[in-house]
């Protein structure tokens, strides 16, 4: 794999340093590798997010103008380190607390919440919500444990959408708790990204297989499956969203009539036509059974390297989400005018 | 290569299905294979783009809200044939004339131009201008001759602005040409992308080097040069724009003080990483210089398949051109606030 970079051990410096130029000014570095907005309103209740490099434009290209207000980020595939937490925690603050909201990885967890700790000895009051929308990682009654994937894009375009009007932490926190429960993703993968550092395929899979519910740096997940057509994944994708929605007690399952948010996102080198060819499968197998899908969104947003597979995410709207999703938002990850 | 598709001989048809798809009724397919805004408005002069497909979500991921009005969608990697340039001319036109604004590919240009003459039997005006950005296909007084690449997006992008409130398609066609003279780019590729009906590479390129000016199928350049670092290759490349700038006695050089648009491009599988460290060093070496870049974007917009590489694609601005990249606008392949 010939890759376009420096020193490998400095990517994740350097493509930072990238990312905050993509915003032309709207975002600055902070401290050692933190992405804050430029301009945050005092008193508002601040919306954190983050996680490891490398799987680009998330997570740290979802800060922006209606949507996260920073990021703390780490270096390739690993969790920012609590002094990273504390600093962009610090530059977001404006009084009112700080949300963050980050997917659910045991190394992310532990540099968070030690990030939190430090934060409220230094008087900034830190609430946390986990994204947990990969449903192959764990069953609906362990949901909690549940790995975060490309559901994140949905969960915290959303949250920062609301995060521009509530009043206080706890309102955030609520929304972004409904936001994560009505939200589930399946993603498979049909070859791994490399390590920048290494050269090294970040797991391995074999030729003729698909790993189905596969995380998104080639984490077990329900089955290894034959390769296949576009036409008959699909539908074994979003069968598993539909089971999980239906499995779980506290949300409703997907029914005729509802209305959902989908994503379709690519890991990286599966092309887009692939991501339209599956686009179209999913929506004539969701029109059969009368879900309506509010928005649709496809590309490349939730990547780890050039590794292949797609996922697809969906959010099972009340009119209450729908208002957060409405807003117009612009980030280098995603744009809604 | 593992492809999500089916018959591989129906991808170009299925995913343009799933570009409809992907925009939820803001866009209707009509015909053989054109997509077309729902609403254009009576009296609106109409800009038409199209291409081969294959590149997604170039070129009809630019149909959208302030953006292009519809697209004649070719088979992969192939000039839509007279019938679809026809029927999208036909579906686009309100009265006022169509703009043709396609890259400057021999089999675009004949089909397009049957299309046109088709099209003008049955009464509908049509002008056309070619997009002929990539400086490394021709040298700069044989610069008509060029092949369209990445520059596309911030040519359609504007023209598609302008054609919102222009009162004639002569109007349109001095702006089309105006933005296409002041927009250049140069592109690299590292490793090919494959033909999905035969699996087969789209070239041969060998481990140890770059294509310096390889277009976006292949297409020779200016040289092979060894593997290179991002810091190395950058400036080399923009060297290249920065020359063809000077060479053109058509526009200005580009000089201290200038705002410039600047998009860094993937063409499929070079991650997000790779193009925001090649960013990183290109804002660098164009403050050195006294350039202000006014907007970036970056992403594999303007894709072959999985292949590897970027381009940079430089529009220099003036106060008309600025006024059109302000307007916000919407689409699949690229949306602004």
């Amino acid at each position: 794999m010939k890759k376009l970079i420096n020193d490998p051990l400095k990517v994740a410096d350097e493509l930072i340093d990238g990312l905050v130029e993509a915003y032309d000014g709207d975002c600055v570095k902070v401290g050692t590798r933190s992405i804050i907005k430029t301009e945050i309103p005092e008193g508002k209740v601040a919306l954190l997010i983050g996680g490891g490099s490398g799987h680009e434009p998330i997570y740290h290209g979802l800060v922006g103008t209606n949507i996260a207000d920073g990021a703390a980020c780490g270096d390739i595939f690993a969790a920012p380190p609590p002094d990273i937490v504390l600093e962009a925690t610090s530059a977001v603050s404006r009084g009112k607390g700080v949300l963050y909201l980050y997917g659910n990885y045991a190394g992310d967890v532990m540099n968070f919440d030690i990030g939190a700790e430090l934060s409220s000895e230094e008087g900034i009051e830190v609430k946390t919500v986990l994204i947990t929308d990969d449903v192959c990682s764990a069953p609906a009654k362990s949901k909690d444990q549940r790995r975060g994937i490309a559901g994140l894009v949905l969960i915290v375009k959303m949250v920062g959408a609301a995060s521009q009007s509530v009043e206080s932490l706890d309102e955030l926190e609520r929304i972004a708790k409904l936001t994560v429960l009505q939200t589930r993703s399946v993603g498979v993968s049909m070859s791994p990204g490399s390590i920048p550092a290494t050269g090294k395929p970040t797991f391995e899979i074999d030729e003729a297989l698909i790993g189905l519910g596969m995380g998104i740096h080639g984490e077990p997940g329900v089955s290894e499956i034959p390769m296949t057509t576009a036409d008959d994944l699909t539908p074994q994708m979003l069968d598993l969203i539909f089971k999980d929605f239906a499995d779980d007690s506290d949300v409703d399952e997907l029914k005729e009539g509802d209305e959902i948010l989908l994503f379709v996102n690519s890991l990286g080198a599966t092309t887009m036509m692939e991501c339209l060819i599956c686009l179209r499968k999913a929506k004539e197998y969701l029109n059969e059974r009368g879900i309506l899908v509010y928005d649709t969104i496809v590309g490349p947003l939730v990547t780890c390297q050039e590794m292949t597979g797609i996922s697809f995410s969906v959010t099972k709207l009340n009119d209450e989400l729908k208002g957060y999703w409405d807003l117009p938002c612009e980030s280098l990850c995603y744009t809604k005018l």
